[in-house]
């Protein structure tokens, strides 16, 4: 099965077990409002590539991880679009969940997505307990206290912010546990690939700076120019579009090497290596070829 | 060890390890000042007192279930503060979290105490890996979709509110929870424990009315004559006073009835005796007597 396929059914049953009968169906609605359509699925596809490239023996355990991130992900996206941080209007092209199903049904929703998504977890490892406390630890460290996700959005409330904790906690967080996960998932070392999450994290948010200086607001389906207008850290400000260009193509590099020794080496180099093709914004393509 | 002990001992262990070096320091105040100092701690020691009355085999495990469910009840009241919903400005006596640190540091310590509920438990209960899935669920579901404490908010967002449902799921859920999880913990099956957490929730919530109308805010901690001003359902003005306080006593009395045949049963009715008077608003206990 196609990798996206598997992430779809994973989410759309998660999502599925969360409307049940007895819930109320516009926290329902606004969950599903959060996940769906799909945007990229970066993360979700590179924790199956890692659980791949380790043999994937358990591809249940793998996709329910592979599910879990992108929840978390995705409660990140809708905390983070709240009036009281970004107050962004519109994602993936529609309005975001405060705009559609207001601030309280959104704050909700990200709180139930956080916890859907270790539900996910705990359901699918249940099979095979000796792997469960790692993924778990896992999942948490990537969003929580004192490095993940809500580690790195409150560094923008500090008076005094530390840039390298604030982009290793807010993006590359969660994909060092994509990798980690996926490894973990198929009862590999997880150690071993932090590197290559980290690097990829990293590669993601250089990308994602030069979308906002370069891209347009419908191509984007969010408003461009915000790091700009927020005064946020921005990897095109600091160092030009070339030169951006350049450090994406540096890590695209790195992270290729950091692949360690595994029967699906190969085939993941080529998925990071057309993945970077794919970050780079259109308009700039020629720019960076 | 005193179950007090034993809950601040767990809680602020947790606390500790989110508030690592290279933490951002006000998100990890902020998520202290919404654990300490304590409030009644009456969920962890009702989950502390089923798993006692169930033998408590492993000790370390009730404390992180204990520690994990005050997490979640913490972080649900500090969201449930938040500007978009109560707007409440004073907790325990204390500023709420979001005005002594503003609404988005407080949206993050609801969150990240989420997250160190399901890492407490994943990393004390690690040790006893069946029992773990259990303990997720139990604790997933009493704070997520479909019937969890966010489900229970969410009821507030709709046109027509399912009262029951209501409050089954914004109180009645943790406490379920609570005795669930206590039993898990100790290796007990936890479902003919479920009658005894739904009924001191709802015991729970008739006194919590009736605070609201007899109590002034010096005593409560908090503002009185919220539910009135805010339209929302109360046993006081459902009942009357007289009504509400029968209505406590009678479910005390069934709380008693149902502890299921165990070591610890006597002990464990005594607390329910104890704690259905402490319940009782000072200002009304001649009545109730």
């Amino acid at each position: 099965m196609e990798p996206m396929t598997r992430i779809e059914r994973a989410l759309m049953a998660a999502l599925a077990r969360a409307d049940a009968p007895g819930a109320p169906p516009r926290l329902a609605a606004a969950m599903r409002h959060a996940v769906f359509p799909r945007g990229a699925r970066i993360r979700p596809r590179l924790c199956l590539a890692v659980a791949g490239a380790c043999g994937d023996d358990r591809p249940g355990v793998a996709e329910a991880a592979a599910a879990a991130i992108e929840l978390m992900h995705c409660a990140s996206l809708v905390h983070d679009d709240l009036p009281c941080f970004d107050d962004a209007a519109t994602r993936r092209g529609r309005p975001t969940v405060h705009r559609a199903f207001g601030a309280p049904l959104a704050v909700l929703a990200g709180d139930a997505l956080i916890v859907l998504a270790f539900e996910t977890l705990a359901r699918e490892a249940a099979a095979v307990p000796a792997r469960l406390p790692g993924l778990l630890m896992i999942l948490g460290r990537s969003v929580g206290m004192p490095g993940g996700i809500a580690a790195g959005q409150a560094w923008e409330c500090e008076a005094e912010i530390d840039l390298a904790a604030y982009h290793r906690a807010k993006t590359g967080a969660l994909f060092a546990a994509a990798t980690l996960a996926g490894a973990a998932a198929a009862g590999a070392e997880p150690d071993r690939w932090r590197g290559l999450g980290e690097l990829l994290g990293e590669a993601y948010q250089v990308a994602d700076d030069l979308h906002d200086v370069a891209d347009d607001a419908a191509t984007l389906g969010k408003p461009v120019g915000r790091d700009a207008a927020l005064g946020r850290p921005s990897a095109a400000a600091a160092l030009g579009i070339d030169g951006a260009l350049q450090r994406l193509s540096t890590l695209a590099e790195a992270a290729m090497q950091s692949v360690p020794p595994c029967r699906g080496a190969a085939e993941l180099r080529a998925l990071i290596r057309s993945e970077a093709t794919r970050l780079v914004p259109k308009s700039l393509a020629a720019r960076a070829a």
